[in-house]
């Protein structure tokens, strides 16, 4: 059973103070995570009731890796332990930011990059226009 | 029909140069908006494939409403014209950064406030616990 409420009343939903996030289909809210110094966006990713509660319980990041299909306490082995320095939801409770500090080598994604958003978009020109890879 | 290529190889996706956003079922891929100086999480929103292709042509950020089921041009009618100056595609391409300056009287959230993330969750205690309205 979900630990969280569900709330339908659309005004305690965003003016109220209790946690009731909107799960969505597959039962996932998303997560935006950003370095807790830079403000860099490092990753995003979704979490279930149970990543959302340990995650909260823990003050460490705990996902649901829609890959793998399982519960995922980002840097249990690679080190890269995200400890939560805050917490906060949307308006509508759908989505998540954290801000985070990194452990290990300070990386995140899976591709060894400290963020998973290494690729810029030119922008006011054609979509064709090539991405600039940017670290 | 959609102005991007879809990529089924990995390596391509994750390493290569061209913008082939994986929309999901929907048809969307999820934005994040922050504020280009402080780094703020404004709102966290979906962009379909024509929304993409406008807010790359223009540089200012369309998105796709699922509530009202359109497109939204972000500010059209409250004035809070998303200006990106800077766009980022994450390793999957299943998410975008974009960071934005906000025009009119620099609001994001439709309760009024300039971001959506204005409740904070404390940590390391029971799920329970009140959310902190915090601006």
């Amino acid at each position: 059973m979900s630990p969280f409420p569900t709330e339908t009343n659309k005004h305690a939903l965003e003016e109220g103070t209790v946690l009731s996030p909107r799960f969505d289909a597959n039962g996932l809210v998303t997560v935006v995570a950003t370095e807790a110094d830079s403000g860099a966006v490092l990753m995003v990713a979704h979490m279930n009731a149970e990543a959302l509660k340990r995650s909260i319980k823990t003050g460490e990041a705990w996902y649901w890796s829609r890959s793998r299909q399982e519960l995922w306490h980002k840097g249990a082995t690679s080190g890269q332990i995200q400890t939560i320095v805050e917490m906060r939801v949307d308006c509508d409770q759908d989505a998540l930011w954290i801000k985070v500090k990194v452990g290990g080598d300070g990386g995140c994604c899976h591709t060894g990059r400290c963020s998973c958003f290494y690729r810029l978009k030119p922008l006011r020109g054609e979509a064709e226009k090539p991405l600039i890879l940017c670290d």
